[in-house]
């Protein structure tokens, strides 16, 4: 069993509010969500951050970005949205297994952005 | 010739500090930098921003993701770095040509989030 909660997320050995999947990604909303629309894109492979990305990575980090679009438009990011991702310490990241945010909403952005 | 500024750029008729360039992709340090380490990567093909992504965009999204995260080590950010992408009004979005924003640099990374 993996240690990783993101790879037990996408084993169905912890529960998400999934918004899509497919064979090589993974959308849930944010468990914590600090704005109206906030939901999370990962590909389904551990990749742990940014940091680890390598060309051939190039296909499946491309799903997840116009996916992330996607979606972003389906759940009503008309007037847009912002795409954060944290890498490493300086980027204060989380969760080690690569994850894109996706926030849309413009009252709360400004607090979440100051974490 | 286009009223676009980064295609301007991509065609040359606009000077940058370019780190990488190739085909398909463009990378630049911010004119106005908010980190230590502030640069900006971007297709060469003018997508408005990323409520515009189309399934067909993804080769290039993804060597965009991983070109920014590969001269973000080169460029030192060892410790993480953020990653941030603008789309729209709410995402506060300021050229219309996307572009992915890398920070790194732990001092004026709060100051630049607030904006």
């Amino acid at each position: 069993m993996s240690d990783c909660i993101f790879c037990r997320i996408v084993a169905g050995e912890i529960p998400a509010k999934k918004i899509h999947e497919d064979e090589d990604i993974l959308a849930f909303h944010d468990i914590h969500p600090v704005a109206p629309v906030h939901f999370l894109v990962i590909p389904k492979l551990h990749i742990p951050s940014m940091a680890e990305l390598r060309p051939e990575h190039a296909a499946v980090m491309g799903r997840v970005m116009t996916e992330s679009a996607r979606i972003a438009g389906e759940l009503g990011c008309l007037d847009g949205f912002r795409t954060i991702i944290n890498t490493g310490r300086v980027g204060r990241q989380e969760v080690y297994h690569l994850h894109v945010h996706i926030l849309g909403g413009p009252e709360v952005l400004p607090a979440m952005l100051r974490r």
